[in-house]
């Protein structure tokens, strides 16, 4: 199994994963910075968008990794890998800018719904057309 | 791997992602509605409440993909993939009912148990029967 | 596929998916417990932490699942199986001790960070190894 399994996409995910790791761990950091103590999720602002930027990082992971395997493995794993790189970049700018101000969070909040259309897209395609062939036997 | 990989379990993963996106963009819409700027998470109810559904959609998706794989890897594609179109269904139903009050969630929110109570039991029985065959010879 | 799929990884993510259900409802518990109505997510501080375990066991949970997956297939299937089963003992220790005090998640979060480390290297071992073999033809 392990030998046939995309790589690109497993190096993708992984270091997404690592990624998500890194956010959580800026969220603990700024609790300390803001003496924001769990069970508490509410504080100073900067505390605040830190937070909701990994949030916002959370709601969106398994939406990601679904459209980047559905993409890759349907349609093309080296593009899909390109842009799960993108996304992963995408979502830096994204926390970056919103632990800044809450209007900084926009350009890599747009770059993500970029990198989600196309992965998506791109995924539905290759999707279709192996169902058409499979089931309804016809060949585009 | 592509011509390989479960169809329907990808069908179905996949058009789960994008109902995940719709959910997300209906908070998005709820926030501009509502004048509830981020990273602020609380304001009127109707916003508290479009806001909690999704979040507890964002709660049961890895689940829901983790017994859907399960269950279609291990017992039957078509029935776990036709389980998971009914998840869809009933995370609709529940989001659209927990927009309009916090009681009309509770048919959706039961029909979703209902599947993850299906999906993960079919899952089980499929992987205990493979692991009995596999490591203990024991074909039932 | 079913048959190839790899069975250990499926079992503990089968598993895990379980133990995320037995925590989201016993904050379904202990809201009746403390009448906390949905939406609101606060209120006395023992649901506060109950909720907000769980929520740790949601961020968490994806990372865990991409971790698993990419020590299994590219690394060694047992070891990731091994590391799985430790990490749901973790977030157990982890959700028993915060739901009693703050300070008592401690232990079963250091546990879960070492299972992190050790998924997450091993799998970028794993990873790089195939990656240098497939592309650059370099045997270590």
């Amino acid at each position: 199994m392990g030998t046939d399994a995309p790589l690109l996409l497993a190096a993708v995910s992984l270091l997404s994963a690592l990624q998500m790791g890194f956010l959580a761990r800026r969220v603990g950091l700024s609790r300390i910075a803001h003496k924001v103590l769990p069970p508490s999720v509410t504080g100073p602002p900067e505390f605040e968008r830190t937070f909701r930027a990994h949030q916002n990082c959370v709601e969106c992971y398994p939406v990601f990794l679904v459209t980047l395997w559905s993409c890759g493995l349907f349609f093309s794993e080296v593009t899909a890998a390109v842009a799960g790189l993108v996304y992963i970049i995408a979502r830096q700018i994204y926390a970056n800018g919103y632990v800044k101000s809450t209007k900084k969070r926009l350009p890599g909040f747009y770059l993500t719904m970029a990198v989600f259309v196309t992965l998506s897209l791109l995924g539905l395609v290759g999707i279709l057309h192996k169902i058409l062939h499979k089931y309804f036997k016809i060949h585009l």
